[in-house]
């Protein structure tokens, strides 16, 4: 759904001040794969909910340089502030929970190590390159405050200080969506493939994690964290929530 | 979300008569992988919304016999009848689609020819596969009766044809939940990457399809299609809508 011919949007390390910039790294890659050239309109943004409109002044392969405008807020973030944690995954459907859920507007993403978690954490060229995606989808999808992203954590540290109200996605569980109030941040926990142990399921409902219905089928980890993040955000925008 | 140690599925392409029967071909080599046994209870389905519990008699890597027991109608279909129309893809996209909306309970998905479809229809075989896919998430996610997938077609049909209320997703666009009635059957319409070109656009509310939002950011074509099934799906259970 992406329009054609937008502005391309480039991440800055932080908020650039008036006048010239120079763009390097991935960013002027980026921008010279996508023929971007000299007078071209472009968007700065930098995660912290402004954009700065640049014009192209020379661009290079390796180098292209802009010159800054000014900056302004440009709020594209959801009502509710949604905590989404997911039981770590093989790493091509984790990238896919990472992005999709950058897109459907999570504040932040809590990787969670499971018991039945084939996946293992791996380490800081993983949290990298999750941080990587959520620029990249940010890029796309038009946010201007990037979604955080946490090492992975076991699940009692997320049972004990995820914030509340919560809700466990479980197959065959109440609706999810008519269990929402006018909450403004909440908590999403959804188990890895083969879903929660026994145990971590009653872990879970006794930290107040409320069980929460996605429908009649057995959704994929990953179908199940782009379906609950759709129906929370999208029921509480019908509620007319605005965070505080 | 699957849940660990349930029976085997296994779909045949008929209603399977009482008694033994032979499975072969891809459906015999997954038993094999899934290393089932002698004696393992299975379930068997063929996409008419009954299933059968089945026990494996003789378990070998091309061939698996099992015993046939009385077949009951058990339905995971969701409350309304939704076609997904979607502007054709890349094919890794547009296969993520296919499974989701499987797994999300589109009744019928319908591949469109759009002027921004940067992908080809590619014949038969593409088809094929589609339908592997819908076999295959169909046997994961525990739905008895199989999506729908047609042939790629152009707009003009699906805007003449295609069951109404009919929305059409656009950025921007009044949010879809806000729009949902008690339709026991509907369309959803998405377009390709770059979304639809302006014409399109008008063509489709001409025909009456609704313009929908999905909230602030701009989604991919595949996160706007699971957005938005996610969407209609949990607006409309809530709602308590029975298919007639």
């Amino acid at each position: 759904m992406e329009r054609a011919r937008r502005r391309e949007r480039v991440h800055v390390a932080g908020p650039p001040a008036a006048g010239s910039l120079a763009i390097g790294g991935e960013e002027a890659r980026h921008l010279c794969v996508r023929r971007v050239q000299e007078g071209d309109e472009v968007v700065l943004f930098c995660g912290d909910g402004r954009e700065w409109p640049a014009r192209v002044a020379r661009a290079g392969r390796r180098e292209v340089t802009v010159e800054v405008g000014a900056g302004t807020l440009v709020d594209r973030e959801p009502a509710a502030r949604v905590t989404l944690a997911v039981g770590l995954l093989p790493a091509q459907a984790f990238d896919l929970v990472v992005r999709q859920a950058t897109e459907l507007g999570a504040a932040a993403l809590a990787p969670v190590v499971t018991a039945r978690s084939v996946a293992r954490a791996t380490g800081a060229s993983q949290l990298e390159r999750w941080r990587r995606i959520v620029i990249e989808a940010s890029k796309q999808c038009g946010r201007n405050r990037l979604m955080e992203v946490a090492p992975p954590v076991p699940l009692a540290p997320i049972l004990e200080d995820a914030p509340r109200p919560a809700w466990i996605a479980l197959p065959g569980a109440p609706p999810l969506l008519d269990q929402l109030g006018e909450a403004g941040g909440l908590t999403l926990l959804v188990g890895p493939e083969g879903g929660f142990d026994p145990d971590e399921e009653s872990a879970a409902r006794r930290a107040g994690f409320a069980p929460g219905g996605l429908g009649a089928s057995v959704l994929r980890a990953e179908t199940a964290a782009a379906a609950a993040l759709a129906l929370v955000l999208g029921g509480l925008r019908r509620r007319g929530v605005r965070r505080s």
